[in-house]
Formats: structure tokens, C-alpha cells, sequence
């Protein structure tokens, strides 16, 4: 199939070539272009614009934030100034408000829009390994589901409504901003009290807390070293910020969200911009004296 | 090897009964004479206090609380008023300080004392699944190994302080209500938003967070019965009471321990005493508008 | 002095009323037109359009949210469409950015542009007893002092910047919210100990706590009569939400702001969106069994 | 009248001055001797223990925390081993179970108790300028109420039940805590916006807050002297535990409350145990880049 990829990214770059390894034609972009010298190299060919990118069947796109998707999607020479009938395939971690405007977009447009964000950090990318979420019309999801399957190791189809899948991404992103806190405070009460951090944590994982999200984290915690990031802090608190415009929106109370969100924001001022969104850990335990 | 056993509630029967199949001789007492009624159908022997009880080289309690606990030992017949040298095997989930002074009033007594609390409900103790974490002195826990394999799937050694299996198992209760109030918080954000709450935990089990504790309670969330009680609110409530006692000790500032042990409370207010620990779901969906 | 006066609600309608009283011309105009019919007869132009009303040295406005100055502002027949170099005064709690927007957007098109949000509730603005916090140029300033005089008791100058008026006002709503819930709090543990409400209340105000906010709020809470709303929760809500967006902006942790904020969204929810927000108290209560 | 006094820290020596100036005979006692030489030099008679104190008609104790108003009434040579029928005045920050103990432990001894804590700082103490909250039975409180003329500017008087009046004042204690939280995230808010703290001051004070308690917070939050602390941090901590136990006791959820208990204790972990309890601002603003 004739692909576009949108957002050569540490995570962008491993599902464009996952998606190039199934034997598709590719058609990169990226902001820098350079970005995009590796996968021409393997047999990618360079687009001068998204527009250009988006002369193709499908288009992928995997970006930032809100502002660099609406900006592919919407601005000048973007997608959708593309021929209509396009397939848009988001895996970005945007709002949900977003995610309704862009299947909105594409309708008019007389194409169709796949919400289909990852969990996975970017050596899940590499190795098709994501875990992907993916909302939209069920013809639009039936044509792109053999691209999904090239680039993770499983897809959860949510429903026909795009923006549901972010809303599930979003949550569980949340659910990992939860884990951390939950496990620095943990952490910290243990160690105060004689114990050390690795015994609790082989504890919990030895019992009820077997996952990897606890045996990721857990680890992270204890080797406490948080930089260089896999997910900056201010990544962290942008996807938490979306959590609570949703949250707004439905008029739902979330406490937990507040403490995470709050923390992430003390984080950045007394550690910087360019801590791992797990570097929250570092003032619980500063809080606590250690 | 001759054991006593005192607490014969729900976890403290199918203990005493694995005990009794490995081949022990069992003593057992209870409060309420009659809960020790089929045990001693079983081969039991019935004890008339737990002094009485205590006439063996090694006692079990598993006891509601701190003060359970203390009276039956530092009371009246209670386990420090038998013969000099026996090893105390508390199961109870109790307080760091009071494991503190059991193990002090032990080692004066010339017995030892053995903190050996558990993870699991009432069907693992039944079926001699139940985690076990374990602290007290090489020599105690040598020789009780042997009663704990029986009991249990896997066992912690913690090290030579009994109190910290007491402050790793209340971390490990407060690391429960923390997947408790995630969840409840994310299955509304996703109820609201028009996405099941069994769809949100079919991609979170499926994805980073495949372990017992969220199928378990995940489960019981959208099962949404919570009544009968596995595990009352007001023992959660005590739990985490004394975590924060620990924390408090320690000068650990604990804010998501703050968020859910304040969410207990309400719970309890709104719902009554009755209701399961997780039912903190239904204040926080109440307070969603669901 | 030829003036423009655009919404006329429950605050508006007594502010402008003060302006047509200090012998000023006044031109009216609101969305449902009759609400300017008692000021017409007592003397008012009514105007057509929010324009119209802008053919004027001074325009004021007094409305719901961002939505609407936007709208009166920059919308069709909006402010900025009538001649240039008018001085818009805003008296409503609008965002910072709002604020900052409509300093350029003034600035741009010849006139000027003073923020002048208000504290103090309708009884007040008919008794030109507001207090009012201005920001602007020194010019502007000085050529609508005359104005804010004619309206409230006292009026602060906060500097240079309009946007700082609102961050002040928001600042204030926000420490109000603070009154209401630790009032809420302290009343439901006294209650519940034993002591009436009126009793603490008594003390506080008697002793450290004698400012009007505790007194118009305590008795308030004292009365629990929280309908009909002097001003709706959700309009606190909405106060809320933009002092969390300024904190967002800043990166200013804000925890007691988050508190406020989750527990007028649960206040909402399980009271319905008439009450006032110092409704906040029935769900305090409800959650200590009150 | 014959008067014990025993406690002559800060707020002790003030009190105990005030007694002896209305011209009774005061007996004074301190755990270092030499605190009493000044008063013992103004006329005062020195005691050799609590007991020979209490050889009086009324004993005054003015202690730091509960374990030293029990030590000095339970202990050996302690109030409750002198002659019956003393009424023992205590103007301590206690528990409001210490009191409940004290008032049946005098009542069973014969005599009375009155529970008479504080609003004031040491120099209001000095000057019979402290509030008093009273609660003891009518004729008790009709025979200290002279006393209590003499060392304060205001009594109230909260009923028969004297556990009540230490609940009032706990509940003071928490609403200024309250107070300085809010107060120092609305003046982190305004300072990175721009404004002034001591501009924001004065509109709060200016307008609807114009009370003590943010007159001499606001003051200490804009000099920024944290140090000599006026009441320390530790000290605070210990008065929110003592809120908090009364409202587990009571089953009343306080968020705002295990707000600020975090905030007390991170402060004693980054700043000290020397801070005054004030000094949370500066946690609340190094927490947002200040």
C-alpha cells in the first residue's frame, strides 16, 4: 500500500520502518528533514510536505502535541489540502477535543480519520512491540488494521468513535502517573522504616502488582536515575493537563489527577524540564527528607 | 510439631486447617468458642485460653487488630503468661509500633517473635495461596519455615526486625487502595466520555497492567456489588490509619495516602460500615454523576 | 461624560445605574433587550448593537465569561467595529489571556483598555459599595477614575497591565473558595463533637477571624440555605478553572486550588448547577454524615 | 486567691505575671527551676513539684503538649496527688481525649477542671490581650472566670462539656493553617504574574479580609523571616495531628486538612524543625520555581 508517515521521532522513525519491513511504499516528512535520511536510505521516499505525504492511501502521522498535528493536519500545505479521500491514521497522544475536530475534517474531506494511539516507549516501537488503541469507522479500521498489526504486538479496537481512543490512551496514562506516585510514596515509607526500596518492590511484584508497569517503574525508581528522559516531565503534565480538559468537560471529580498534575508541576520547577515524568519520585522522596 | 492457634475468623480457619493437614498438632482458641467447633471435628485439640494455647512451641495469631492482638497476649491468660519460650507468629496486619513491643516482650518472655503477615482473601488462606512476608530472627524463622510453607504459595523473608513484614504489608494495603481509587477515578473519566468501564480494563490488563490486583479489583469495579464485604471499609480505614501512623513516625509526607483514607471515610459516611473497601468506587462515581 | 454600558445583569444593571445617577449619558445595551427597559425609562439611550453603545469616550462592560466580552468585543457590530480610540473598562472576571487580548486588540485599534473586575455581590453594586481592583495606562486610569468612583467604595490600582486586575480578582475568588472549605470543614468536626456551628463561628469571628468574608460565609453556612444562589457554582467553577489555567501558564502548583476545584465539580454534580457556590458546605457535610 | 501555676515557657510567664498583678497569690512550679527566678523576684512563691503547687484553690498549667499536662497532673508528685478538690485550669493546646481524661480524673479527685486554651502569641500573653476559649461545668467556670478577666481580653465561654472548648480551639488552630496555605498560593500565583505579594495583600486586606489573621500572616509571609519561629513548625504539626485524631474519632473526612499535616511535614524535612509553622510558604513557593 501507498503510505504516508507524518513525525520521524524516536517513535515515529521505528513505526515508519516497521510499516517499510511489511514491503509498503513510504512517504516520509518530518519538520527537520534530516530525520528522514536513515529510513530514505532503507527505501522511504522523502515528501516536501505533508500535503505531498499525504498522496497516498493512508497517512500516519506521530507528533508531539495537539498544536503539531492540528498544524500537519490544518495549516498550509497540510493533509488536508491534500486530495480528498485520504485516510488518516493519528497515533499521537492528543486531546480528545482535537481527535472530534479531526474526524469531523476528514469527513467533510470525504476521507476518514483512525485514532490508534501506543503505549510503548520507543524501543517498542523499534521492535513492533506497541500496544495500540484504535477508534474509528469500521471500514476505515478494517483497511488500516494490517498496517496496525505490522507495528505492535496487539490492537484493541474501541469503537467507531475516534476520540475514545484517546480518551482510553489518556486514562491509561494517567493510570501510570498514578503508579509512580503511588510507588514513591510507598518507597519512601519503606526506607524510612529500615527497609530497602528493592525488597518492597520485589514484594509487590512477587504478589498482586506483577505487571510491567510496576516492574518498569519499580525499576526506574530504584536505579534513580532519571535522566536522560524516555518521557520528559513536561510531556507528562501536557498528557495529564488533556486528562483534566476531558475530565472538565464530562464534570468529572478526579483527586488523584490533581495530586499527579500538581506534582509533575513542582517536579519541573525544582528539577527541570528535561526529567523523566518518573523524576516525580525524586520530590516525594525530598519531601521525606531522603 | 505442636502449635497453637488463636483467631479463628475467616483467613485465621483455613490457616489453622493447613496447619492441621500437614500434620500438626493444633490448639486452638477463639473468642467465640464455638467458630473452633469444626477444626476440632477435624483433629484439633480445644484450648481454654490462649495461655493454654500457648503450651506449644510455636503460636499463631491472626486477630482483627492491634488491640485483638494485645490482649490476647500481654492480657489476662493471655500467650506471655504460659511457659517461658515460645516463638509468637503474628499474621495479623497490626502496627509497626505494636510489632515493636511484641517482639521486646518477647524476647524477655525468652520465645521469639515471628511477623509473618499475608497477602490474600479468605479462598487463598483456604486454599494455602496466601503471600506471605516474614521478619523476625534467623533462628525463629528457620524454624517456623516449615508452618509457613504450609500455609502459604511464597514466602518474604524480610529480615531480623519483625515490624518492618508489618510496614511492608501496610505498603502493600496502601498500594491496593491507590489501584482502587485509580481505577474508580479512570473508569469515570471513561464512563462519561461514552467508553465502558469494561472496555477501559480489557486495554489496561491487556496492556502494562496484567496483574492480579487490577483483574481482582478491576473485576469487583464493574461488577459493581459490594456487599457483601471481602475486606470491610472500616478495616481498610484501620489499615491505613496505620500507615499513616508509620508515615507520621517517620516524617513521610504520604498525599495520596491522605486522598484515600479521607475517600474511606466518606465512604463509610455515605455508604456504611458494611460495604467492601472498594466501594470508595461508588462515592467516587456518585461524586461523577454516575 | 458619554458613556457605553453592555450587560445588564444582576451586577450591571446597579453599576450602570450609579453611572446614569453621577450624571453621566449612558447607552445601553443587552442580549435580551427588555432588561434594559427600567434604565431606559430612568434616563438611559438604549443602543442597538454593542457598537452603537461604543459611540461613546468610555464603554463598559459587565458580563458572564470569556465568551461573552469576546463576543461583544470582537464579534459582528462588537466594539471594536464602532470608531476607534474608545476606552473599553471591563468589570468582569474574565482570563488572564482574555485580558491580554483585549489590551492589544484596543491598543491596535487607537483606544485603550482597562480591566476593572469587582468584588462584591449585587446589593453591593446597587449601593455603588464595590470594591474594585483596576489595571490599565496611566491615561485611561486617570480619565475613568471619576467613573469607578461613581461605583464602588474604593478602588485599587494595581499597575500598568490590565491582565494583573484579573490575576488579583482571580487570586481573591480563589481565596474565598479557601474560606468556604476550611469553614465547611471546621463546622462539620465541631458539629460532630458537640459544638454548634454558630458557637465556632462566633469565636473565629470574635478573635483572629473578624473579616467580612467569615462573616458573610459563615452565616451563610450557618443559614444552609444555599438556593436561590447569589452566585451559581458553576460560575465559581468556571473562577476556578481560570485560576488553575494562569497557574498552568505559570507553573504555579496550586493543591488547595485543585481541592476547590474537584469539590465544586462533585458539588455540581450531586446538588444540581443552581446552588450557590458556597454549596460546596452541603457536600462537606454529606461526606462527614451531616 | 491562692493560685498554683505551672509552666513558665513563653506564654507561661506572661499568664502566670498577669495573675500576680491582679494581686493573687501565686504558687509557680517549671521543670527548670531557674524559668521561675523573675516572677519569684516580682513576689511569686517558688513550689518544689506540681503537688506542693496545687496546694491552692486553683492550679494553671500552660505546657507544650499532652505528655507533659499528664506528666504534671498524673505523675509522681503531680497535681492529682495533692490534697482533693483543686480546679486545674489548663490553657494547653491538648487533645481533646486528654481532656476528657482530665475532667473525669478531677472529678473522681474531688475537684474540677477547666478547660481554658489560648489565641494569642507571647506578646499578647504578656499584655492580657490572649482570647480564651472556656468549657467546664457552670460553677467551676464562675469561680476561674476572674481569672481568666485578668490574663485575656476576651473569654468564651463554649459550654459544660471542657473537651468542647479544646475542639474550638483546635479548629481555630487548623483555620489559620488554612489561612497560610491559601495565602501563600494565591501570593505564588500573583508573584509569577507579575503582582506584587504585598499588592495582593493589600487588596485582600483592603477588601473582603481585612482580619488579624491575614494581617499578621500576610505580614510574616512578605517578610519572609521564617526565623526565630513565633510557634514552630513541629509544634503546628502536633495541633494538626490533634485535629486529625478528633476527626477519625468523629468520622469527618478534612482534605484541606491532610493538605496542610503534608505540607507541615515536608516543610520540617526541607527547611527544619526550627521554621515557624509559617514557613510553609517557602516550600509552597520553592514548589513553584520561587
Amino acid at each position: 500500500m501507498r503510505i504516508g508517515f507524518v513525525g520521524l521521532g524516536r517513535m515515529g522513525e521505528g513505526i515508519a520502518r516497521n510499516l517499510l519491513k511489511a514491503g509498503h511504499d513510504v512517504l516520509v516528512w518530518n519538520r527537520s528533514a534530516d530525520k528522514a535520511d536513515t529510513l530514505v536510505a532503507d527505501g522511504a521516499t522523502r515528501a516536501a510536505t505533508p500535503a505531498e505525504a499525504a498522496r497516498a492511501e493512508v497517512i500516519h502521522t506521530m507528533l508531539a502535541d495537539d498544536h503539531a498535528v492540528a498544524a500537519v493536519t490544518f495549516g498550509p500545505d497540510g493533509i488536508l489540502s491534500a486530495d480528498p479521500g485520504i485516510i488518516h491514521v493519528s497515533h499521537s497522544t492528543i486531546s480528545v477535543k482535537l481527535a472530534e475536530g479531526l474526524t469531523q475534517a476528514h469527513r467533510d474531506h470525504g476521507g476518514g480519520f483512525v485514532s490508534a494511539p501506543v503505549f510503548g516507549r520507543p524501543a517498542a516501537a523499534a521492535d513492533a512491540k506497541l500496544f495500540i488503541v484504535a477508534g474509528g469507522g469500521a471500514e476505515a479500521l478494517a483497511k488500516v488494521r494490517p498496517l496496525l498489526d505490522a507495528i505492535g504486538q496487539r490492537t484493541f479496537e474501541i469503537g467507531a468513535e475516534p476520540s475514545q481512543a484517546n480518551l482510553v490512551k489518556l486514562s491509561g496514562n494517567f493510570m501510570i502517573m498514578s503508579v509512580i506516585e503511588s510507588l514513591a510514596e510507598a518507597m519512601a515509607l519503606a526506607q524510612r522504616g529500615g527497609v530497602d526500596k528493592a525488597t518492597l518492590l520485589e514484594v509487590l511484584t512477587g504478589t498482586l502488582f506483577g505487571a510491567p508497569i510496576y516492574n518498569t517503574y519499580g525499576g526506574l525508581l530504584i536505579g534513580g536515575e532519571f535522566r536522560p528522559a524516555g518521557f520528559v516531565a513536561p510531556l507528562g503534565l501536557k498528557d495529564m493537563n488533556l486528562v483534566a480538559e476531558a475530565a472538565g468537560t464530562s464534570g468529572v471529580p478526579m483527586p488523584l489527577l490533581s495530586l499527579v498534575r500538581d506534582r509533575l508541576t513542582a517536579t519541573i520547577q525544582r528539577e527541570g524540564a528535561d526529567i523523566d515524568w518518573s523524576g516525580i519520585a525524586k520530590v516525594v522522596w525530598a519531601d521525606a527528607g531522603l
